[in-house]
């Protein structure tokens, strides 16, 4: 069929096609409900009513950004994006990418499970509840990804494929050029600071002297010119491309990854990077408004977990493999390889620690913010957790270079984490 | 039309079916002759009978590789990329590109002017010749080419364009991948150096212990590795792809690059590491058979200035630019951005480096040897120009990375030159 946006009537009627939904249902009676939660996507959810265990998610794209309306036109064919990475994803770890039930590009709906008992982690950070198995979990997902479409496992003709599939998925990589490298760190219409004394109080009072030195710190903006060009010119792998605590659904058992839309083949450490600086912003948070020590700890360990992790589980891929784009069997010894290995991933690490950088600091406008750090009540505690992000999103951009290890990571963190 | 493989008998009737041929030749009879050095392609001249100055080339791509036949299969579409490079290149830099009359994707044709007039550089650096304004009209094609595709001009929108147009060039960057990269310095059937005493008395004395040492130099199988990882995941700008001294034909007023069906989206280094690397063999082989001083002196003065002028323009086309993909007027000022301007072209000069030594190590190889090495008669020449160009190669692939200014290349050179 072609494209028409659905809404609470029309749904059950589309549902009625799709047969992977109607097997799953059987003859329950459905209801359908909007979640107003989504930016940029409409959501529903659609429940049996005589068994509200039983329920599915349908999330369609429409040719506009939701939140706004009709007047910020932003191509719908986002979706297809999203698809193709769903599917990807889920043939690489399926633990971590709720279940698909339908897949339009045309219709740009995707029906997929309901994940009822999952809680978004950023939601669940801010109600300081520890997630023991999360860096486990997750750094699972971001090896099993980053490797397994990286020119490390693909062939060469195999890889040119992933990057068409994903080429064309321009504007959503242009909002990450723009609102992650670019306007956050000027005077831009799109920021919540304006150059003129006619700023209101309410916002201004936002502002801390930290958050302004951006704009003239030249170290700063080389680091964040240097990340934004390697965004936008290193294709290592398929990203989920927006990879923050808002993009993760879990609970004590289980972690799913949500909202690929951004997905994309850029840079291993992007994706990284989104999720470290997601967890340093929750930790300054935490300290700011003094949580408990345990819990300070948890998401010290959980980053330093999924640094480690993610490099050991994808030093383990790479052992397996014996024939890639890149490696040819016969070509190099072990130690050799070793060798190569370790510069690779201490790459990989240092732009971790540079995209972690950027995440951070462009969060700090209040348009962009994360709620771990905007819904802080009291504006001293407030202030003090964008300094502390500033201060460690600054160091991370213009030192990222020089990091050798995850130590190195930690101990930037831990001296300037108060 | 569909695709038909022309031979000398139909060509003249293909010709007239194409009106900017017609018009060139007017009334005149023609006469058709191959040329015979195309290795990929048939390439044939078309001469007017009356006024043999009237000269057109008609290159045809046949689904297989020319110079082997049949049984090594080509994929014709290679034809395309070199048409889409040619009008692109055409369009930044047409001083450089034979005039074309005719491209036809279909027919895997391009019609383009006849040089009748110059000669292949390596042909006429054989013969030492100079060309006094060559590094400065290389150097004009290098950075208009590499700044005017790269995210430093482009809009993010019209860069993932150029990359599309190019990402299915997969059969020839995989000839790259292997025959550069990787089969060079393996045991490996392509290779003349077989791992068994029966290799020919007549072959392995082309075999120098040098070239033998590169299988087992681990430093140098490490960089060769780093620099392939960064040939296929680095997309700055549209390359030539194959930018050796045959790919250029020029006298001492014109310079024009041909062949350019290894077209793709690569990291810039590639294309002047490709010009530098061959531009040193000549030097090498210069060096070990005794050449003119002045020779030499007008190769090492080249190699210079190819690299400090195709900076410097690129510099200049950059100080002209003020929005593009990466820049977004007002987000940084003069001072940071110069900074990150050096810092830019440092890891383009250091990747040429790199990639130089790539080129330069696997044409040791009899199979991949350049004339000007392999067509030295006396064996303790041959052998010098061979060491030469091996110790300067690995000091490149092993070193690049520690490269700081144009001042350092050609200190290894004149140091390892003899």
């Amino acid at each position: 069929m072609a494209y028409v946006i659905l809404n609470k009537t029309t749904i059950i009627n589309y549902l009625n096609t799709i047969n992977s939904v109607t097997s799953y249902f059987g003859e329950h009676e459905l209801e359908v409900d909007e979640i107003g939660d989504g930016n940029l996507n409409y959501v529903y959810i659609i429940k049996s009513k005589t068994d509200p265990q039983k329920a599915l998610i349908l999330k369609q794209a429409v040719p506009y950004l939701r939140c706004v309306g009709e007047e910020y036109p932003l191509s719908k064919e986002r979706m297809t994006y999203e698809i193709r990475a769903l599917q990807l994803f889920t043939s690489t770890t399926s633990a971590y990418i709720p279940k698909l039930y339908d897949v339009n590009e045309t219709m740009s709906t995707v029906i997929m499970q309901f994940l009822g008992e999952h809680l978004i982690m950023r939601k669940g950070m801010i109600a300081q509840i520890t997630y023991p198995d999360f860096a486990d979990h997750i750094s699972t997902f971001l090896a099993q990804n980053l490797f397994k479409t990286s020119s490390l496992h693909l062939n060469s003709t195999e890889k040119r494929q992933l990057i068409d599939r994903f080429n064309q998925n321009t504007e959503l990589c242009k909002l990450t050029e723009d609102f992650v490298f670019t306007f956050a760190f000027m005077e831009h219409e799109t920021n919540d600071v304006s150059s003129g004394p006619e700023v209101g109080s309410e916002i201004s009072s936002e502002i801390s002297p930290e958050v302004m030195s951006l704009f003239s710190d030249l170290a700063f903006k080389q680091g964040v010119l240097g990340l934004k060009y390697k965004f936008m010119t290193q294709t290592d792998a398929l990203l989920h491309g927006d990879l923050h605590t808002g993009s993760i659904m879990l609970n004590q058992d289980e972690t799913f990854v949500i909202d690929p839309e951004f997905a994309f083949v850029g840079p291993y450490g992007f994706d990284i990077g989104a999720l470290i600086g997601n967890l340093i912003m929750s930790y300054a948070s935490h300290v700011a408004v003094n949580s408990a020590q345990a819990y300070l700890a948890w998401i010290l360990q959980t980053i330093e977990d999924v640094l480690v992790l993610t490099q050991d589980k994808f030093l383990n891929l790479w052992q397996e493999q014996k024939e890639s784009a890149l490696i040819t069997e016969g070509f190099i010894n072990e130690t050799s390889l070793t060798l190569y290995k370790n510069e690779f991933m201490l790459n990989m690490l240092k732009d971790t620690v540079g995209f972690a950088g950027c995440k951070m600091a462009r969060r700090m406008f209040g348009i962009a913010g994360v709620a771990d750090i905007r819904e802080i009540e009291d504006d001293v505690q407030k202030e003090k957790a964008i300094n502390i992000t500033l201060k460690i999103a600054k160091l991370f951009v213009k030192n990222y270079q020089n990091i050798t290890s995850v130590k190195d990571v930690m101990q930037l963190i831990e001296e300037n984490g108060h």
